[in-house]
C-alpha cells in the first residue's frame, strides 16, 4: 500500500494522474511581538503597549518545554531569536511550498479570551490581531485562510468582531481557547454561535495558555500534554448538554489538535447517560454521537501511533464516519507533522486522501 | 455463546460442572447519619456530631440526580427513608445472596479527604469510620471486605491510619477520592503510597463530592457524569510522571468506577509523549503503558455499549493485557451492573471468567 499517495517530488502528491494539494486545517501565525499591533490600536490601548511597561498580551503557555528546540520543530527556529512561526517565507517554504498545501488555516495562539481583567482592552486586542493577519499573512500569501480571534469573555462584543472580520471570505472561522474558565454550551456565549451560524462560519477550538487539565495545571509539561484533551471533551459534552446544537441547526464545529482516539469511549458514554438521564437536559433532542458524528470535525494533529496500525483504523471504523477527520501539521510545533507520516500507509487509499483534502475542503466550502 | 457462563438458578452461574462465584469490587456501603460514628469518636470531635449542629460529614454530590429513584437502583431505595446502602440485610439479599457474590469489596463514599479544614478532625472520622465498618459490617458478614478510609490531606496521619486498620486482613485497599485537590503523585503524598505497600494493600480510586472535571463542576450532572473519567486519567497520568510506581515497586492501584474505554487513547497519547519528552521526568523509567499495564486493574462498572459489541472487544485487545479488568456491580446506585447482563455474551469465555472473578482474586490476593 506504500504507493497509494505517490510522491512525485518531495511532498507534492498525485492520486493517480491527478495532483493533489493537502489541506492543512491548523498552523500558527506568531507575532514577532505585543508591538506589532500597535498600528492596529486606538488609544488607550496603544499607550499601553508603546510604553513598554512589561504588558506582554495574554498569559502563554507557562511550562519550559522540554525538548531541544523549545517549543518549535527544529526547522522553524528562527535565526534572530524571534518566535517560530512569525516570518511568512519560513511558512510558505517549509509547509506550502514543501508540501503543496493549499490552503493553510492559520489558527491564531494569541487568545483575548485568556486576558482576564479589562474586557474592553481584550476586546481591541481581538480586532487588532484580526487587522494585523489581514495585512501581514492574508494579503500577502493567497494560499492562507485564517480564523477570526475574539474576546469571548464578552460575547456581544466577540459577535460584533465576528460580524466585522468575517465579511472578509479568506477568514473561514472563529477560534475559542478550550479553558477551564469558560465553558462555552452555556447561554452566556450563546451570541457568538449565532454570528458564527450568521456569517457561514465554523467555531473550532485550540489550547491555549488558560487550558487546564481535571487536576489544573499539573507539575510537568508531559503530564499537561497528555490531559488536556479533557478540555475538549468537556467543551464538546457543554455544547451537546446545553442544546447548542439544537439551537443553533447550521452551527459546524472543528475540533483542533484535540487528538481524536478519545472520541468512541465519550461517545458511548455520553449515549448511555443520554439515555438514562435524558429528562434533566429535554433540550436535546438525539443522542449525543449524532450531534458529533455529524456536526463535529477533528484535526488529525497530534496522532497517536499504536504498536499495531490497525489499532488506529479500529478506533477510526468506531465513530461511524469516514469524514469527521482533518489533516493538520500543526507547523511549527514540535510535535508537527508531515503529511507524507501523518497517516498509517495500511489505511485505505479513498480514506487518505479524504483526511488529506476531502473532508476540509468540505466541511469549509473551499 | 449465550450458554458460556450457565445460569443454574437466578443469579448462580456455573462454568462447566464447577460452581463460579462471582466478585465484585465496588459495593457502597453508607452511613445513616453522621451520628452513627458518634460511639467511634473522642473528644472534642464526638460533641461536634453530639450537639446537631448541621455537619453532615463531608460534602456529598451536590446534583439532584435526575434518575426517578435519585442516585440510587429501585431495588435499593429503603422503606424507611435511611440511605440506599445502608442496610446490611439489603447488600446480603440484593447482592451476595442473589448474585452469588464472594467476596464483595466495600468502597467509602465517606472521604474525609474532602474535609477542606481542621485536619485533625478529618484523620478523627477516617479512623471513625474505619472501627463502625468493621462493627457494623465485616464482623457481621465474611462476605464482605473492605477499602481503609483516610484523610489524605495528611499523608502521615493516613499513613498511621493505614498501619493501624491494614492489621485487619480483612481490609485489602486504601481508598482515595480522585479529585482535583489532591495530586497524588506528588512526593507530598508518597507516606500513603509507602504504608500501603508495607501493608500489602491496593491503593484505589474512586469519585466523590470533590471530583471536578476539566471544567470544573459542569452545571449538569450529565456533563459531569460523562467527564468524570478526566480525574482517574489525571490521577493515573500524575503517578506515573512523579516516578511513583519506579519508587514503590510493589504498588498495586485499582481503578474504581472510572470506566475504562479511554485507556488506549491515553496509554498511546503517553506513550508517543514520553518517547519525546522523558527528559523532563527522568525517574520514570518504562514506557507508561507498561506501568499502567503491569500495576493497574479498571472495574467494568460503568460499562459502554457501542452498537456493534465487538468494538468492545476490541477496545479490550487494544490494552494488551487479559487481566486489567474486575467485574463490579457499584451497587446500589442508578448504573447497577448485574453479572449478568455487564459483559456481551462475544466475550470469549475464559475472559469472561477471568473479569467476573480471577482477576479480582489474584489482584487482591483472596
Amino acid at each position: 500500500m506504500a504507493d497509494v499517495l505517490r510522491e512525485e517530488r518531495e511532498g507534492v502528491f498525485r492520486d493517480g494522474g491527478e495532483r493533489l494539494s493537502v489541506v492543512d486545517v491548523d498552523v500558527h501565525e506568531m507575532l514577532t511581538s505585543i508591538r506589532d499591533l500597535i498600528p492596529y490600536l486606538e488609544e488607550p490601548w496603544r499607550s499601553r503597549i508603546e510604553v513598554n511597561d512589561g504588558f506582554k498580551g495574554p498569559p502563554g503557555n507557562p511550562y519550559a518545554f522540554p525538548q531541544p528546540t523549545g517549543v518549535a520543530i527544529q526547522d522553524a527556529v528562527t535565526d534572530d531569536g524571534s518566535p517560530a512561526g512569525s516570518k511568512l517565507e519560513m511558512v510558505q517554504e517549509q509547509v506550502l511550498d514543501r508540501y503543496d498545501i493549499e490552503p493553510a488555516i492559520l489558527n491564531s495562539l494569541f487568545h483575548p479570551t485568556d486576558h482576564q481583567i479589562q474586557p474592553e482592552f481584550a476586546t481591541a486586542l481581538a480586532s487588532a490581531y484580526n487587522d494585523w493577519i489581514v495585512e501581514n499573512w492574508l494579503d500577502r500569501e493567497e494560499r492562507l485562510r485564517s480564523s477570526i480571534t475574539v474576546a469571548a469573555q464578552e460575547p456581544h462584543d466577540a459577535a460584533r468582531e465576528i460580524d466585522r472580520a468575517g465579511s472578509d471570505p479568506r477568514f473561514v472561522q472563529v477560534i475559542l481557547p478550550a479553558v477551564a474558565h469558560h465553558v462555552f454550551g452555556k447561554p452566556y456565549y450563546w451570541p457568538i454561535f449565532e454570528a458564527a451560524e450568521r456569517n457561514d462560519l465554523v467555531v473550532a477550538f485550540h489550547q491555549s495558555g488558560g487550558t487546564r487539565t481535571a487536576v489544573g495545571l499539573p507539575p510537568y509539561y508531559i503530564e499537561w500534554h497528555t490531559a488536556i484533551s479533557q478540555n475538549w471533551q468537556s467543551q464538546l459534552i457543554s455544547l451537546v448538554a446545553h442544546g447548542v446544537f439544537d439551537r443553533f441547526e447550521e452551527l459546524k464545529v472543528a475540533m483542533i489538535e484535540s487528538s481524536w482516539t478519545w472520541v468512541p469511549h465519550l461517545m458511548w458514554r455520553f449515549d448511555y447517560n443520554y439515555r438514562s438521564l435524558r429528562r434533566e437536559v429535554p433540550w436535546v433532542k438525539r443522542l449525543p454521537s449524532e450531534y458529533i458524528r455529524e456536526r463535529v470535525k477533528f484535526s488529525t494533529q497530534p496522532m497517536e501511533y499504536p504498536e499495531n496500525p490497525e489499532d488506529l483504523y479500529r478506533m477510526f471504523e468506531m465513530i461511524g464516519s469516514d469524514d469527521f477527520l482533518m489533516f493538520a501539521t500543526d507547523y511549527p510545533h514540535w510535535d508537527f507533522d508531515s503529511p507524507k507520516q501523518a497517516l498509517p500507509h495500511s489505511f485505505p487509499r479513498d480514506l487518505q486522501r479524504k483526511i488529506l483534502r476531502e473532508n476540509a475542503r468540505e466541511f469549509y466550502d473551499f
